[in-house]
């Protein structure tokens, strides 16, 4: 990996993750959960996947399927994140000036 | 408001939110925080206001324009979630089946 250039932590892929650790934990289905949460079982897959952002709205619809609130969700986020933020560093604050 | 259709509480207007806290309280303006973080001042003001998503590369790099780290913006956010969801009950888990 290139100095100063390290890969920076992707919040949809371990938002994704966190979504399809809760689906599989509750041993529900790809199909069951996206039926309930009105998105297609590609889109779906592609979002715990990390491939794809999802929108706030889906975002809702898909924890109300699941059945947790948001809050749990991104709490998992969190922690996952001080997780990765402890392996790749955070890069200092840039202060320079920005040409005109 | 109507029973059995909550307002859903925006994952984008909560992390706006957050992001334009965290800017005001450094002090900080809008134009610094764009030109750092390579988005358009119009933008960046949009995410702040809830009005757009936020991608995962443009939250990392508003992140790291505000040199706070990601897992705490999010751990705001799921503390700005939980309240929201004092207020606005979480919808019971439907589990009818779909129709075919």
């Amino acid at each position: 990996m290139a100095a100063g250039s390290a890969k920076p932590v992707l919040v949809r892929e371990l938002l994704g993750e966190s979504l399809r650790e809760e689906r599989t934990a509750q041993g529900r289905t790809l199909r069951e959960v996206s039926q309930l949460a009105k998105v297609s079982l590609g889109y779906l897959s592609e979002i715990e996947r990390g491939q794809k952002e999802a929108s706030s709205e889906l975002l809702g619809s898909i924890c109300d399927a699941l059945g947790v609130p948001q809050s749990s969700l991104f709490k998992t986020l969190s922690d996952k994140l001080v997780m990765s933020e402890m392996i790749t560093p955070i890069p200092v604050r840039r202060r320079e000036p920005v040409a005109a």
